[in-house]
């Protein structure tokens, strides 16, 4: 799906590396990842799965990244490196994209936005307080685990499309840069 | 902290290798992970944290198996295999903890459940959905990734208290095993 930042992981890891590849189009708000071939594919009916050339299936958008990563410089080198990229990449599917990539969602692609007010003010405060966790993390290095790698692609799918949400990241000088 | 199914996972992981380790007990409804001592620690405030011996820490309930289970039997072996470990373990982050985990605290372990009562038959059907996708999984698995692994460990630190949060497993066989 286009507009889905967790697709959006996958295609640039894919692109990173120039892999070969089909996309297929599945368009969630018509229901297209609920049905039966579709959950054939992946039990959870969720966008990316990666289809590999012997048929298997590899669902999540931050497991899709981490294979194809592996063996390349987008994965990071030692074990306690490899683990802190994974410490953000857990960080983002639990603590920035229920509230970043779902604000984003529903007032940027859902139909009827406002009537996910409540839902939408709920889950501001959780989205500020990832971009403090991120920003205070960039103030001291570079990038979330070494040098460029898949923890800063799983992060930057959502936080670049941040302001679609109405999140304000003036005052993130890091995390704009 | 003790009740906690993801402190819960890092002390499985821990005493499967039987790894010397000291424990410190944090209690989250005390305010303990918000200290600025803590905070310094794991600028995102929750636990599991762990510190290395030379004095790295590594946050998040996953992570922290992940990194204990390296070159170890718990570690799925081939890269295909490494990756569906942690595509479940990903699941497990954003697809069910938010509600197995989640209406289990507000239910067993937070003051004043009632308070929670919309916010937990919200989050109901996304629970038994998690179910649901694994119950299917295991009935043509042994295990999430090939053989007993972090996967299992992950998977298995809140599904075994989901009775605290009022599910019920009795149309689980699969799980129940």
């Amino acid at each position: 799906m286009q507009d889905s930042g967790n697709c959006y992981k996958a295609r640039l890891a894919i692109a990173h590396q120039q892999l070969p590849c089909e996309m297929v189009p599945i368009d969630i708000l018509t229901g297209e990842s609920r049905t039966p071939a579709f959950l054939a594919r992946n039990s959870n009916g969720r966008v990316p799965t990666l289809e590999l050339t012997d048929g298997t299936f590899l669902p999540e958008s931050n497991a899709i990244p981490w294979y194809l990563a592996e063996d390349t410089i987008l994965m990071t080198g030692d074990p306690l490196s490899r683990a802190q990229a994974l410490r953000w990449m857990f960080f983002e599917q639990y603590s920035h994209e229920p509230f970043i990539a779902t604000i984003r969602f529903w007032l940027a692609l859902a139909p009827d936005p406002e009537s996910h007010r409540v839902q939408i003010d709920e889950r501001r405060p959780g989205g500020y307080a990832a971009l403090d966790v991120m920003e205070q993390h960039l103030g001291a290095h570079d990038f979330f685990a070494g040098d460029y790698s898949i923890a800063d692609i799983a992060l930057y799918a959502y936080t670049h499309v941040a302001e679609e949400g109405d999140f304000d990241l003036s005052g993130y000088p890091r995390i704009h840069d």
